[in-house]
């Protein structure tokens, strides 16, 4: 079970930029942050528009005169105040990642980006400097190195589970983007425009993400590779809505890399597929929980998460979150049920029946009726299963 | 996108009795509760142990005068504070549901409680008419009707999508306690235990669950049924370890369900098939972004939560709190992620070079390597997709 | 590999009744019986209407005078006939099989008869003491016992792998009638027409098949069941099209069947799963290579059709027609191919040049163009990965 | 349904060069050629050693002087005999192709070759000439393309279905020879010597056979492609166990192909995936009953053979010779079964219980026991589902 009681004393001040209003990835830095009560939210520059963000940021609970109109008042404010934030997330479009971080390392605060964390490598190692310098940590958010059954393949190839590493391939490819939707979508737009994203578009936004997964998995080490990419929808020239690429690893290991925004009819397929000396293991992002592991010869094995026949040690710093079995989705689907429950009772406090009853949630009928199933089925067995009336 | 900023301006002032050290029902709770900010955890009595109850409240956070000994201390000491709580969570075994439900109404609380709410429909039909009398809601926790899919099949067969429902398929039938577990798990133990666990075992625990999700997708209601029950666990008599129930519905649909804790080398295996006149749904909880609607004649369509083409009004109170394509469980893996994050900068904090290199994050070396990879894949395109070196 | 050499030396003499023109059933039997050559059709009474049958018959290449009207008259004539036929088989309605079973078994040949057998076990119980005075075999076409993954998942449990049996969830159901099909469709009127039929529709047409191999793979006896049926086409009473059954074995496992053909979208959903003290084994009809094997506890396992770990002497009279890994359907669709290749040549024998190049089949350019891809792969690996034109 | 009686009036008179004992190809191209009785099998030189040859023919059925030691022997006999063979398939290693496809179209024979056709692209060309000179056909058994999902897919692919087609993914990956198992294995032995097998393993082996089905269903020209290959077994040097490919097709569109033999624990892993503006398709040969798909915006559909909804003119030459829904492997199945039935009436037949008793086949006990089943449903049904004892 995730431990809630190892907590420190003083929760993580922490700080926004970016994030605001209508942004689906401030909401899941805020989640994340927050879950276990190791950060605590209390300053932001949420938004272009100040009046916007301060909003905002008063909505989220901080004190208005912690939300700023722009990072650089804030990193100034802050750096004074006596509680003032200690870490950082920026969740701003990519063009601005390298001036923020470059600011807030120089601020001396620990930093959590989104990737790209800059445009080259130039301005990344200058970063790498500066956050040495201060002692500064730099996170940069490739989120699906926490999920367990990733570590686990971590943990599988690392001791040796499936012999030395062959051939790795990977593939992040959606087809969201297969028409010229940022006409009209402006979080596409800004991802199709050089200024702002930068000299990549699905390389940068998707295929780096399997990547990241394959170095945290297997350690190993690009030798040299060759890019194919295009642009199906002209308007996107010189950025790629597809791209393939096959590269060498040192020590003669290869891989291929599919990145793409035009694979219509697709989720995620976000997938990546590890074959070594004897057995390959493969991770599906949409199917999180399970781990294919085939050895040559034998059946293939499907592991999943939460089992105790799992590298314990390695997986996960929680993870019994959930335990083994449950939906995934579930705390979503639970903070659904519960979002109800809050409106239900907001509705009764006020007397507002109208509301109450068109609130759709499990409530005293339900529990009657799962009562009722478990006396009738009672009743059915012990009469040698007869059929009982229900009422 | 969901809307963090839909809250209230006061979220609901909310206790819980139970769910302190190692219950991972508590920690679901709160974790939902308070996911949308709608509910503020003010008070509780976590613990039979008072004392270790008292620590884990602190903990969490509360102020110690509001943890509490035991449920009857706090709702006498809640309802006279000034702001005291509205609402009161219960996660304790199921003996003990029916009094503190019956405390709580009494005590004017809203109440979310663990199922079965009561061990006798008479018990429960007794709780509604108090909530009713005294301004109550109840909220019982199947947690299973919060995801989106469920939504959308809910809506579907409302409209008539599938034509008259004929046949309901129903299951929860996992395998984990095939072998005699109760000897050493404390949390099996009570579960095959009647004074505690009422007259039910699977039947109660797994099976209604389904149960509640037929009722909530397609409002029938069951006529006569008949159920077999068995302990093949022999020291379980007389609760069951696997039940197989046949049902009929009024106006003639028929049903099944299978309730199961012996159902060998299975996870959940929670599914529901419902057959309609022209089609079916089906949906399974261990792949809960997916709903198979299968029209006769047709070709078999997946649905996929966060699509343009799901009933928009009727799928969830927050159904873009992820995205469509975004894995279940990503923000479990971002909290993942920002756990370590928040120990690096702490160990940076304190200067502990020791657990500072000991964790695993994607940091700024990632963040460099998924830059070079972009930078590297421009190159090569632009060579003609020529070999590159990597470094 | 297959072993064609074991043959005898004389094939058995082999005759039809029934399954003439359009008779798909018909069609399977002579596929299969002649497979190996262990059988030579040599009289039939295909059809009804004697003249269509006897063209029927010519066309498949048999003797015109051992082209018969009726049963009766194949039966009186072959038994005089110096070579004539050894066994039968029966591919007419059901209501017939029992007089044309015991004519042939009276007339000491060897019977493969579809099922039912016959309508009553008492009219079976006769066929059986028949068969054993005048040394005759009968075998039923259950044809679902001949797939090697079946023949394994016996052997399992035969041999304890999954420890005593504790429930067998059967089921058969389609969802090809959920309309009232039979007012246009013969194929399917005379089997919801009782005096044809039998007192059953699905259970007999479907629901046999899973019960079957209940019993192929685990010997369990019923003690007694329970079994509700409908006919969700009105029109079908008495007859049912969906029947739900609980059944006892002796020995206190326990099983559901469910058979329909209203299940909405469905194709076969023929599928069985054991679930035995340690392990469940599951196999379904649709993906028939696959046997999943769940080990408590461990992860679950998909063994492969072909492959070295399964239990070589049990599975299969000829456990490598066709070798691990490969498609099934591959025979087909050579066998597609190869009729393609035979109206090629024939074309091109009668210089019909119309014809031939109407006709799509892998030819001299497909043969081309395998060949280059492998000269220009070897060309471009050679140049260290080079780009290289293709022609 | 399959039409058995659209046959020739006279089948194709046939050989064959290779294909001997212990030949599972062999035995794949008489299985196909043999099905619908438009090829008869008159003559062969089967086998090096040409005695072995003469039996194995014999053993078929073969006149004993029409089974040659060679193709040279047999072209220059079959010529001078008045009902001489019309047409020959070649299945031996591929070194000997070319020679022997050329001194049978110089014999003015009909051929069906083994890929690949030749070594080079130039003796291919010259086989082209022969042909068209001497009218003869060549077939090229590329067998995949006779799947009815296959040529569903082409169909809707030539119709427009999928838009302009964009990205064509193939993989023939198979784990097999992740070891040196040539040591011992004949079979893998000459595939792996050049020689014998020609400038390439897997790229030839496996790596055409998705091309094949590329080229067919899109029609699609390479352009240029870039080609890395491995040999992960030293030993195999200079031919590879794996293979990627990158190349561009005239008109824009991209392709990839991984070719493996070393993807450790993968049977077949043979897919195409074809990405079109509107939609993509795939299908797996592992699957091959099942297409999928995907137009952006919609669920995903899984059509499925047999099915109504088909482009029916275009799919398969003999679309119903299983029905929909039908399993693959069925014929096989019952071909197994049939053979049991075989072994049984022969038993019978020297009157040998021993065997007879050995044999496991479903039999008259199998057939009362589905007559008894339907006979204890309908009672329990007519007793409103009451339990009955079931003997």
């Amino acid at each position: 079970m995730f431990d809630e009681e190892c907590h420190f004393n003083q929760p993580i001040r922490w700080g926004m930029v970016g994030g605001g209003r209508n942004s689906q990835i401030g909401y899941s830095h805020r989640n994340a942050a927050q879950r276990d009560g190791l950060f605590k939210l209390v300053a932001g520059a949420f938004d272009l528009n100040a009046s916007r963000g301060r909003d905002f940021g008063i909505n989220l609970g901080l004190d208005s005169d912690r939300c700023y109109a722009d990072y650089k008042e804030m990193f100034a404010a802050e750096t004074q105040h006596e509680e003032g934030i200690q870490a950082v997330s920026i969740a701003t479009p990519n063009a601005t990642h390298y001036e923020i971080c470059k600011a807030a390392l120089e601020a001396r605060l620990h930093v959590v980006c989104e990737k790209p964390i800059t445009f080259t490598t130039e301005e990344a190692q200058e970063l790498k400097l500066i956050a040495e310098k201060n002692n500064c940590v730099i996170g940069v958010m490739y989120g699906y190195s926490g999920f367990p059954m990733v570590q686990q393949a971590r943990e599988m190839v690392q001791r040796g589970d499936i012999g030395d590493v062959r051939i790795v391939n990977m593939q992040f490819a959606h087809g969201f983007h297969n028409e010229e939707l940022e006409l009209t979508e402006p979080a596409l737009k800004w991802r199709v425009t050089p200024e702002v994203s930068g000299s990549t578009y699905v390389l940068g936004d998707s295929g780096t993400h399997p990547f990241n997964l394959c170095g945290f998995i297997t350690g190993l080490k690009v030798e040299r590779l060759s890019c194919m990419r295009q642009s199906f929808i002209k308007s996107r020239t010189p950025l790629e809505d597809n791209a393939h690429v096959m590269m060498e690893f040192s020590g003669g290991a290869v891989g291929t890399l599919w990145a793409s925004a035009v694979n219509a009819g697709s989720m995620h397929q976000q997938k990546i597929r590890i074959v070594g000396e004897k057995a390959s293991i493969e991770w599906w992002d949409e199917q999180p929980n399970q781990l294919r592991y085939e050895v040559q010869g034998e059946p293939a094995r499907v592991l999943e998460r939460g089992m105790g026949y799992l590298y314990q040690d390695a997986v996960g710093v929680s993870p019994d979150r959930i335990g083994g079995g449950h939906a995934e989705g579930y705390f979503e689907s639970w903070a659904n049920i519960y979002h109800c429950f809050a409106l239900a009772f907001d509705a009764a406090n006020r007397n507002n029946q109208e509301v109450l009853s068109s609130l759709i949630f499990p409530g005293i009928d339900a529990g009657i009726d799962g009562v009722r199933l478990c006396e009738k089925c009672v009743e059915s067995a012990e009469k040698n299963a007869a059929w009982v009336k229900y009422k």
